[in-house]
């Protein structure tokens, strides 16, 4: 009697251990996609089994989506209609499905296996739900090691799914933030540059060539996250220059000049009034030197080079390349020779020499993209194809040689850049 | 031999349960506040003490700080040096400081106790650190029921502090995103305003009267937050109007008047592509309708009563009145029996009546404070004192009264008003 009291309080205890430990692991995850992949990782350990998928609910589209766990399509995203599929049942009946043999049983599609080359023997499926017992989505574990899948299993599966559900709402509701604040920088950003038509898609393109150049520099993904928002935030600043100044079409005075000068500064003073997330800190100090230069003689702070943290570095570059490759009412763009030029001149005086080193080495598709950005849809991606291998560098240097040198597969390359950057297309 | 065993594991069974409880239940809690009104009571239930008080660390300012969990004063801050006292101790060196009694240890203040009346008996206080081992906070639990604290207390508190202080993490992430989006709005409403000298803190004061009438009608706080968003940004649709005709002096052209009337559609359009969350899901269709009367004759869509939502009905009348009682270059503020009569005469018609009945009902104290709200500092808080327990109702019965008629209280308190109307003080 006592020493079966004793394993019944064992495998107990082990229960109790296993799910207090899964409990904590989904805690440590705020992020829904390492949220997801934690999940399905534990929990095809914790019941033995090969894999574990959890699909989410879609109320809005009424789909099933998941995100892909392994493999090279790692962090893919699979979507269904929500009544689909053993899932889809499991979904819209919020019935346990435990199918100890996948092929004896009609309700299997073993199209599916057929498909990935997958062979599923059994499958245990259940619905997950939210705090008010509604249902918002589906754990689906398939091939039990040994067996199928018990009335233990289920139970404790059921468990997991309770934890799971109060983690992913948690996490939902986070994601749900970052991405508002996202989206309110974007959509502002995008309608400041429409209010100055000569720059629309500045702020834009900036911000592209910057996350460019520090995908280019390894940089870690929330340095970029950070470089990204002074990106696009970096000229909200002119929201302090009139109109009559800001698009004067004349020799602008010294006092006009000075409030032009002073964006950055605005810049600056708007967002450290914004209580930025601790990842975001330094948005505000990015934002407002794209216009220092490396030298001590840019402005508004005259800062050098260790003053000017290095995402301000990287805006500078962005900023004016930017400028010197966008069509103006009354000029063309400046060809990228001497585009190049002038900011190779500039290297070690107003722009970091790192920086401009780095640039040279971005894909020259990459740079198309984004300075046909409003024209993407336009783009020819097989005829672009050959650039994604070529650094930027190439194209300056094949412009500097004569012409005469050139073989025919670079003149045949040079042609099509020139289409593109020429609005030939 | 196998008795004790069973006792072991039982109890062994009971901690985990008991852990695992609490993680459930912190897990459910993503606001800060709440969070640790749970975690404090839930701490000092499993540790049969009297209570408990989780104290954070403020890293920029070095101090610990909490909230109070009951009674009156609940919700309100408490904050510290970061080294004072015996939870300071424990927050600078990470040791767990287990009190039996605590008059008779040198390191217990009993000016505390002096001071609030409580008696303190024994303490546990114990270091909360974060997965990087930095500590982040102190528990303090006071008083156990039947003796001081035991060794497996300690040892239950430091489990329980490991999962708390995830759960805090996850928290102050959030809250981070959540102030962030907020400062965000504030500080670009604030912005947008400036930028039009004539009606600087419009936006400001639109939304407090808006938040005011939400609480006047006891809405809910997720309704009230999702109007007060809706306030600060239902004007950003004017960064679509170019400066020279938003600012004209003369009369405006068809053409000017037409740009300038579809500013609510630019708000809309533009707070569309915003990816609010959830519970703020109806701020661009709030915002939008600011313009829209109850009776169809509003812009820009013509919506009727029952298409306009209640908070575009709040934003309404705010938005007038605001207008009405705000000083313009060629003006001053218009007489608030005025201002009475030109709403009173549009209810039914552009106003909601049910809003412009909550309206009269607003403390006038409330109402006063919004009209002078760029010069809060200079309110005499005594002097307004009265005004608290009059609803805004009075001003206009009074004002429409023969002044002849009026009580001696009436006259003094009918001037003090004036005195801040007219800005006279």
């Amino acid at each position: 009697m006592e020493t079966q009291e004793i394993q019944r309080l064992k495998s107990e205890n082990e229960r109790l251990q296993v799910l207090l430990h899964f409990a904590q692991n989904l805690q440590a995850q705020l992020e829904l996609d390492k949220l997801l992949y934690t999940t399905m990782e534990e929990v095809a350990r914790i019941l033995n089994a090969d894999r574990c998928t959890v699909f989410l609910l879609d109320e809005e589209k009424q789909e099933l989506w998941s995100l892909v766990a392994m493999g090279i399509e790692k962090g893919k995203e699979i979507r269904f209609p929500a009544d689909k599929g053993i899932a889809g049942h499991v979904a819209m009946t919020g019935e346990i499905l435990n199918i100890p043999d996948a092929y004896r049983d009609s309700r299997f599609n073993p199209e599916i296996d057929r498909k990935t080359g997958y062979r599923t023997r059994n499958m245990l499926t259940m619905p997950m739900s939210d705090k008010n017992e509604a249902i918002i989505g589906v754990f689906q574990v398939l091939n039990k090691e040994d067996g199928a899948f018990s009335h233990e299993d289920e139970e404790l599966l059921s468990a997991i799914s309770k934890i799971a559900a109060t983690a992913i709402e948690n996490s939902l509701l986070y994601e749900e933030q970052v991405e508002s604040l996202n989206s309110f920088v974007e959509t502002l950003s995008a309608t400041l540059d429409t209010r100055d038509y000569i720059t629309a898609g500045h702020s834009q393109r900036v911000t592209l060539y910057a996350t460019t150049i520090c995908q280019q520099m390894k940089m870690d993904k929330d340095c970029c996250e950070q470089i990204r928002y002074a990106g696009l935030l970096h000229d909200i600043g002119k929201l302090g220059v009139p109109e009559s100044v800001l698009f004067k079409a004349g020799k602008l005075t010294d006092e006009e000049y000075a409030v032009i000068k002073n964006h950055p500064a605005v810049t600056r003073q708007i967002l450290e009034s914004i209580h930025f997330p601790r990842k975001l800190k330094l948005v505000p100090d990015i934002a407002s030197t794209h216009h220092e230069k490396i030298n001590g003689k840019g402005y508004p702070d005259g800062l050098t080079i260790d003053q000017i943290p290095l995402g301000g570095r990287v805006l500078a570059l962005a900023d004016v390349f930017d400028a010197l490759t966008s069509r103006r009412q009354y000029r063309d763009r400046e060809p990228i020779e001497k585009v190049w030029s002038i900011i190779e001149k500039d290297a070690g005086e107003t722009f970091d020499g790192k920086v401009v080193d780095v640039f040279l080495k971005i894909p020259l598709k990459r740079i198309i993209e984004i300075l046909e950005y409003d024209q993407r849809e336009k783009l020819n991606p097989e005829e672009l194809a050959p650039f994604k291998y070529l650094p930027f560098q190439w194209i300056i240097e094949i412009k500097r040689k004569d012409p005469e040198t050139l073989t025919e597969d670079e003149q045949s390359l040079l042609k099509t850049f020139d289409r593109y950057y020429w609005r030939q297309y």
